[in-house]
């Protein structure tokens, strides 16, 4: 029976007061929604019943929202395991990716579990599936979470659709864990498509562009793609601690929250830090070789970097992950650059040796050429910057803009050096003092140049690093020579004034070492939620 | 000869005109600096030549300062090894912690590697130490790096000053790597006293206070105390991410620019961000969370956090490392708590195993009992929020205060629990919803409490998490009621929409667990570069 509106009581034939009148529109008002909240207590009573039941006969139907009420302890298996298990009974939770009914009597899924997807299907069958579980299968919406049990059976021909093709799972039991409350803004399988295979197929399929991606990045995220790029992404980090762990070094934290605006004012950002301001850092530089004069020996560091640069390219953020790392030199800066060269080359090879699944994931979408480098005993290719410069003359760049590489010489040398020397590896080093910052070492026999140098793939530099400069005086005389005031920077400089090891280090991006590597085109593929001076959200 | 000043070119006899004279003094100003120039280039190569005779002698005098201009790749040994190498020729770095002449034909040095320490002596020796040699050593200021080269012999007798005490080093080559070029504001012996010793011998030694010691970081931080508390500091983030690794877990990188004011907004540092503003993340809740409405599963990060607290107390930092970890789900949030429950006793037992000796140095200058934990059968201690308040309760603190814990009460706790169950660690799960963030899911039986818990180390919390609320209408719902509008944080909230896991997970502050574990009192000892309301250097 439907309630009484305010409106009904307050037109009541017995002519009672105004503020009677009000009062009884009050009370109406209260019972209205005591009422309704009594329905939809009933309401959500009837669903948990219904559940519960759905539960109990353990064939279809929602699960309770909070699920810690019991602890059965039952296995959950993983999709990836599938194609060697034929006719075993299996229990596990993916995402509905598509689903398709075939007349009322039979629903294909696409269920898929980060990296991986298998066909399931659900058929009637008397006294195990009811007509009932296949409508309400059947009504699932693209990227439910389910928690569903059955039998793996291999299937005559492979299953396209599926990364576990062999194989399907025929359907016992099925149950939503969590269900949508929106649209999608564009599917999985679309966002899963490469740019080729769009275009081939012209006006087929839908091309999801990259803003709407990063502005529905939790959706994006879900491609198997990007599954494999951010496992990539932690490999990287894995790798890179690794192999500096066995060479001696630790892990330090260094604060990102400044007192003044180091290395270069005018890409730093402020922050309101009480009464005061404060400045985020733009890399660890200052706080790592600190440690080194801390007697910290060798140090990495792990950890956001900050750059104001109102820069929108393929290839800037303006916060990303620096890798970085400072070390003692006993003899010579090139212990450094052998050390990086080191580094790199365990990357490559652990990315290639652990990772092959990844890789290969990922370049479905985004084809590219194998990453290569020299693995012979002739190693890294090594070049002073006077010898690049050579090269792009020789390729007939013009000697007078080569004071500096633009993105441009640095990418054509990129491919000078994969035609000549068949790599997309390699090290540049001597750069022009001119070009390098105030703590860089000059070499010892020329002093137009520097104890520095950079890392590329394909074409883009990766790491840059040097010898520093450990001598007080001689520091502070470089920096008023590149105006910045030592005094702006005492705590950093004092750290020397009370004895400092010769010392060099490097920082990398970790997104530019997986965009190469992986030749994804644009940085913020590579970063889970990325910052650019237009994007602050997700 | 001395240069003539100008005053004496003015004085001259001779009677010139009044511009002529200016320009007189022009020239002899001049040629004075040209002559100080050459003066003091001839100084430098004077210097130059010295110190390549030395070097050419290879007994003693300064190395160049760049150093990178040969690479005899000569084996560099550590202090630690010298016990069994009696007899052997080791060359090393280290720093000279003190040196001790005695007379002018000996002196004693005490060197200095991170946590290790030797005494080395150089003694007047026919044909291979000189007069000259010595009296060079005896000038080195303590803090400065030398390269030594010299034999291992036993001692008859412990030598109490070195850790490594049962053999001492025969100099025959000394060579400086960096001296100093300021008064030390404190020495290290000073520095690396416990309180306890300095107030024993009341006035005989210097007490260098926290405040002095962070002010001049770089030179605290070589004490031998400070080297391994940053190894364990290192040691606990290995420790987190090898056990994390080992269950699935993988490492993200969340962006600390973030878009709104999250989670409250009354402690959140603002930053200028191109035209408008951004701000510093206070956990990467947000982002972890939609890393598993994305798929991933199960996510850790090690990041920096930022909170705008202006609390001066021994225990808060306005910056500090957070290790966060967020998974999903499978049938009770109590899967959550045992995973991180698994993870501390990894953490604990890793550190006692592998770093025994670290934990012994901290211990000398800052003595504590051992950190304990139940090892037994009987596993962890837990406790529910009720019964913990009981526990208060019966140690006779009212009921009344107890609806939440104060830090003095937490304490209390600390110890009632150490007493009656003889552990320094233990969980409390089921907290009043009350005291939740928005974000935390109730306890299907009892709404007012919560599926969440808080871990605790000598009575302090250093764990907070819970399971969260994954549907995203009852999230807006709970934003709502702790006055939080939902719209600021769309992004968020969309992820659950395109369906989410149930998930838990909980945030570990770094140096919190740093100093309980070894007792330093206070959180910035457990910090390389401290950040506090106060303190933004160095």
């Amino acid at each position: 029976m439907a309630e009484p509106t305010p409106e009904q009581v307050v037109d009541a034939p017995s002519g009672p007061s105004k503020s009677e009148l009000k009062k009884r529109a009050k009370a109406a008002e209260k019972e209205k929604k005591a009422a309704e909240k009594a329905a939809k207590q009933q309401e959500l009573a009837m669903q948990k019943a219904a559940a519960e039941e759905d539960l109990a006969t353990e064939f279809y139907g929602p699960l309770p929202l909070n699920q810690s009420q019991s602890r059965p302890r039952r296995q959950y298996a993983q999709i990836s395991t599938f194609s060697s298990r034929d006719g075993e009974t299996v229990l596990f939770r993916a995402r509905v990716q598509t689903s398709r009914a075939q007349g009322n009597k039979m629903v294909f899924l696409n269920l898929r579990q980060r990296t991986d997807s298998v066909q399931a299907l659900v058929t009637v069958t008397p006294e195990k599936v009811s007509k009932q579980m296949v409508k309400w299968t059947a009504g699932l919406a693209d990227e439910s979470i389910v928690l569903v049990q059955g039998i793996v059976k291999k299937t005559p021909e492979l299953i396209k659709s599926a990364s576990v093709g062999d194989v399907e799972v025929h359907l016992s039991q099925i149950h939503l864990v969590a269900g949508l409350d929106a649209r999608l803004p564009f599917s999985l399988d679309d966002a899963s498509r490469g740019d080729a295979e769009v275009e081939a197929a012209e006006t087929q399929f839908n091309k999801v562009l990259l803003d709407t991606r990063l502005n529905n990045r939790v959706l994006d995220l879900r491609t198997q793609t990007n599954q494999a790029v951010f496992k990539l992404q932690a490999a990287v980090g894995d790798l890179f601690r690794e192999h500096l762990s066995a060479k001696g070094f630790i892990e330090i934290h260094s604060p990102k929250l400044q007192g003044a605006a180091t290395e270069s004012g005018a890409s730093v950002f402020k922050v309101s830090y009480f009464k005061g301001s404060a400045f985020l850092a733009q890399s660890p530089q200052l706080a790592k070789q600190m440690a080194i004069a801390a007697d910290f020996e060798r140090v990495y560091e792990i950890g956001p970097v900050f750059r104001a640069e109102d820069s929108n390219t393929h290839r800037h953020m303006t916060e990303f992950m620096g890798l970085d790392l400072e070390m003692t030199i006993e003899e010579h800066y090139h212990e450094v650059l052998e050390l990086l060269d080191g580094l790199f080359l365990n990357i490559f090879k652990g990315l290639r040796e652990k990772y092959k699944k990844e890789i290969d994931v990922v370049g479905k979408q985004f084809p590219a050429e194998e990453f290569k480098w020299r693995e012979g005993p002739e190693g890294t290719l090594k070049l002073t910057f006077k010898e690049a410069v050579e090269l792009l003359v020789e390729d007939g760049v013009s000697r007078d803009v080569l004071d500096d590489f633009s993105t441009e010489n640095e990418k054509r040398l990129g491919r000078i050096v994969k035609a000549k020397y068949d790599t997309d590896y390699y090290i540049i080093d001597k750069f022009p003092m001119a070009l390098r910052p105030f703590y860089t070492m000059a070499d010892p026999d020329d002093p137009l140049l520097s104890n520095s140098y950079d890392f590329f793939m394909r074409g883009e530099e990766i790491l840059s690093g040097a010898q520093r400069i450990h001598e007080p005086n001689l520091l502070a005389e470089k920096m008023r020579s590149k105006d910045v005031d030592p005094e702006s920077m005492k705590g950093y400089i004092d750290g020397f004034r009370l004895g400092c090891a010769p010392h060099g280090g490097g920082g990398i991006g970790l997104e530019r070492v997986l965009m190469l590597f992986l030749k994804l085109n644009n940085i913020r593929r590579a970063s889970l939620f990325p910052r650019d001076p237009k994007r602050l959200e997700p």
